[in-house]
C-alpha cells in the first residue's frame, strides 16, 4: 500500500489554508531538574492563548532515541518516512550553499585534508583552514575540466567545499573516500555498481588533477570525497497533498529541501520572524500551504546558548498575531527535531506540537511547553503523521473506505 | 508473520466472557473552545463509575488524519488491519440492505442516472428520484435474465440500488462505469484482468438490456455500476480468537459485516439499547463474545444533532446496569470512529475506549470522556489491538514465546 498514493486519492482541494511554522530544533531540556525548557522559559503569551483552541502533544521525529539530521527531520515533517527515504549528504551540502541542483546532478561533500610524505592522511580537516583559505583553493580547482560533464566547485566553510558533476548517465553509487582516521591514505574512488563506473572514472581523473594542483598548497594538499548523492526523486509535495505550497525560509538548505519536493520557494529579503510573516501575508492568496522556517532556535541550541534560544522563541511569539490575523484554517507550530542548549546538538527528544484548528480536540487552556504537551489531547504522534492531520483538520481528506 | 495465526496459536478457550459495546461514531468534539464533547456532555453515571475499575484511553482507528468509513472502522475493531483488508463498496451496500451475500457473489452498487439524447450523462443521480420511483424501476429490471448466473436487483434508497450476480467463476476485477462527471457517456464495462472477462461480458449484456427497459422511464433512463466487489474472504473471527461470537445489531450493514467474519447474528426485535442488552442476557450462556452495535450515535452525529447524540449515549448508560449484572469478565465500550456533531461526518479523531476488567491498570476514578481518556492509563492504542487486549484481560491469551 503506497501511503502517498492513498493520501493523494483521499485529498480534496477545498481552498482552505494551512501554515506550518517550524522552529528549527524547537524541543529543549531543563538545565537543572525542576527547571523549565527553553520553550517553557520563553514568554509566549500568544502561543499559550492558542492552546485554548488547539490540540497539543509531543511528536516523535524518526524513532525513539534517534537524533534526526536536518534532512530526515524535514522529510518526516513533510510526510516522507525518513527510514525509507534519505536525502544524501552531498545533496544537502549543495542545497545548503544555495546551489541550484538539477535532478541528475551528482553532488559531493568534500573536505580538504593533509597528506604526509607517504600519501597518508595526517589531518582529515587540513588544520581547519579558514574559509578564506578554502575559497582560494576552490578557485584553483575550478580550472579542472572533465570530458562531457560540467563541473562545479564551490566553497562551503573552512575546509569544506562541494563538487557537483552535471551530465548524462551519472551515478551516485560510489563509496566515500574518507577513511575516517589518519595514518592511512584516502580510500580509492570505487563504483559500488557497474553503472557507476563512468562516474567513478571521472572522479578519479578529477581527484588526480586536484592533487596535482593542491600539492603546492599545504596544509590543504589533498581532499576527500563524501556523501556522493543525487536528488532522491521524491514524489512532489504539492501533488501528493493537492496544496499550492510555498516555503518562506531564510537559510539556503531549507529553501533547497523545499525545492527538492516541488514547493515554490518565495524570494524575499526577510530575516526576522516578523518579516517572514509579512512575506506570508504578501503571498497569502497565491498558496494553500506555507512552510515558514525559523533557523536560529537551532543555531543557539547548538551553541548551548539557552537564553538566546529563548529570545528567538519570544520573537516568534511576539510576531505571531500578524500570522493569526491571516486566519489560517490550520496552524501548526513545531520543530524538525529537538536541539536542547543543554546538550548543544540535535537530540532525540520528541518535539512539542501545537495544532490550532476549529476541529481540534481542545484540552483545557494551558501553556505551550514540553510538559504541557506531554499531557495534551493530541497525545504522542509521529512527524510523518503531521501532514495527514493538517489535511484532515483543513477538511481536505475524504473518508477512507466506505 | 501472520498476526492472526499468532494470536490463534496463543488463544485459549477458558469460558470467560467478553462484551464489546460499540457506540457507532462515539468520538466527538466540543462545539466551542472550552466546551464538552458529546460524551462529556452526556450524564453517564454508570460509565463514570466504571472508570474506577477500568483502564481508559484513546484509540486510533486507521492512521492519524484518516477518517474511517464503516467498513474499515469495524474491520479494525475486530482486529483486521484496514490498510491491508478492505470490504468493497458493493459488498457493504448489499450488506446494508440485509442481502444475504454468499462467498462468491459479485455485488455492485448502482446509481440510476440520466442520459441525454447523445448518450452523455446529464445527471449522475437521475434527479434524485424518490425511493418509490427507484423501487418501481428496480422491479422492471428484475425481468433481465443472464445465462448460467442468478441475478438479484434490490432497491436501496432514492436513486441507489444493488445488483448481485451469483454463479461460477465470477470476478470483481471490473472498473466503475461512473465517470464522476456529467457531459460524457458512462465508462465502458471493462475487465481489469483476463479472468474477469466473463463477468464483464455478463454485465455488458445486463446493462444493455437495462438501458432498453429504462429508456421509457426518464429521468432514470440509465444507470452506472460502482464498487464491484466480492466478499474479501476474511479469516473467521470465532476461529482466530477461539470465541463463540454473536452480534446484537439493529441495522443490516452491521449484521452483514458480522456475518462476513463468521459471527452468529442473533435474530431479535430489539430497538433500544435496553432491549439489545436484554437480547444479550437471553443468549448469555450460548456465547463467549457479544458485539453489541448501537447505531444512532453516528446518525445523530452526521445530522449535526449534538443533543440527540448526547441523548443516545445517556440511554446506553441508563441501560448499562443490565449488562453489568451479567458480570462479563471484560467489557469494552468504544466506537468504530468519531462522528462529531460539529463536523457532521465521520472524522479522524481518536476514539475513547473504556476497558473494564479485574486486570485493568486502574487510574484514579474519573469520568468517561475524550479529555479524561487522553490522560488514561490505557494510553493511546490502535483499534486493531483492542481484540488482543480483550483476550488478554479475559485471560485467554497464553505467553508469547518461552
Amino acid at each position: 500500500m503506497d501511503r502517498h498514493k492513498l493520501i493523494q486519492e483521499m485529498a480534496v482541494d477545498n481552498g482552505s489554508k494551512i501554515v506550518l511554522l517550524l522552529l528549527d530544533g524547537l524541543g529543549g531540556l531543563p538545565l537543572e531538574p525542576g527547571g523549565p525548557t527553553e520553550l517553557e522559559a520563553a514568554g509566549t503569551p500568544h502561543m499559550d492563548a492558542l492552546t485554548a483552541r488547539a490540540a497539543i502533544g509531543l511528536s516523535e521525529v524518526v524513532s525513539p532515541g534517534f537524533s534526526p539530521g536536518s534532512g530526515p527531520g524535514h522529510l518526516a515533517l513533510f510526510g516522507y518516512d525518513p527510514l525509507e527515504k534519505m536525502i544524501g549528504r552531498g545533496v544537502l551540502e549543495a542545497l545548503g550553499i544555495g546551489f541550484e541542483l538539477q535532478p541528475n546532478d551528482v553532488a559531493i561533500r568534500c573536505n580538504f585534508c593533509t597528506l604526509d610524505e607517504y600519501g597518508n592522511i595526517s589531518d582529515r580537516r587540513a588544520g581547519r583552514i579558514p574559509t578564506e583559505e578554502g575559497t582560494k583553493r576552490v578557485e584553483l580547482l575550478r580550472q579542472i575540466k572533465l570530458p562531457e560533464v560540467e563541473v562545479f566547485v564551490d566553497p562551503v566553510k573552512e575546509y569544506r567545499f562541494t563538487l557537483v558533476l552535471r551530465g548524462e548517465d551519472l551515478s551516485d553509487q560510489i563509496a566515500d573516500t574518507d577513511p575516517q582516521r589518519t595514518g592511512v591514505p584516502p580510500l580509492p574512488i570505487e563504483a559500488e555498481d557497474p553503472a557507476a563506473e563512468k562516474t567513478a572514472a571521472l572522479l578519479r581523473r578529477w581527484w588526480s588533477e586536484a592533487n596535482d594542483i593542491l600539492a603546492g598548497h599545504p596544509p590543504a594538499n589533498s581532499c576527500t570525497l563524501r556523501g556522493i548523492a543525487k536528488d532522491p526523486g521524491l514524489p512532489f509535495f504539492p501533488e501528493i497533498y493537492k496544496l499550492r505550497s510555498a516555503a518562506v525560509a531564510v537559510y539556503p538548505m531549507y529553501k533547497g529541501v523545499a525545492r527538492l519536493i516541488g514547493m515554490d520557494v518565495i524570494d524575499h529579503q526577510a530575516e526576522t520572524p516578523a518579516e517572514q510573516f509579512e512575506v506570508v501575508k504578501q503571498h497569502w492568496d497565491a498558496y494553500d500551504f506555507f512552510f515558514v522556517h525559523i533557523k536560529k532556535t537551532d543555531s543557539y541550541g547548538e551553541d548551548g546558548n539557552f537564553q538566546a534560544k529563548v529570545g528567538v522563541i519570544e520573537a516568534v511569539d511576539q510576531a505571531l498575531p500578524a500570522l493569526l490575523d491571516l486566519q489560517p484554517d490550520v496552524l501548526i507550530i513545531t520543530g524538525d527535531h529537538s536541539t536542547p542548549a543543554k546538550v548543544k546538538r540535535h537530540s532525540w527528544h520528541p518535539v512539542p506540537v501545537l495544532l490550532a484548528a476549529d476541529t481540534a480536540r481542545f484540552g483545557p487552556p494551558t501553556t505551550f511547553g514540553e510538559t504541557s504537551c506531554s499531557q495534551g489531547t493530541l497525545g504522542q504522534i509521529r512527524h510523518v503523521d503531521i501532514m495527514p492531520l493538517a489535511l484532515a483538520h483543513a477538511m481536505r481528506l475524504d473518508k477512507y473506505g466506505a
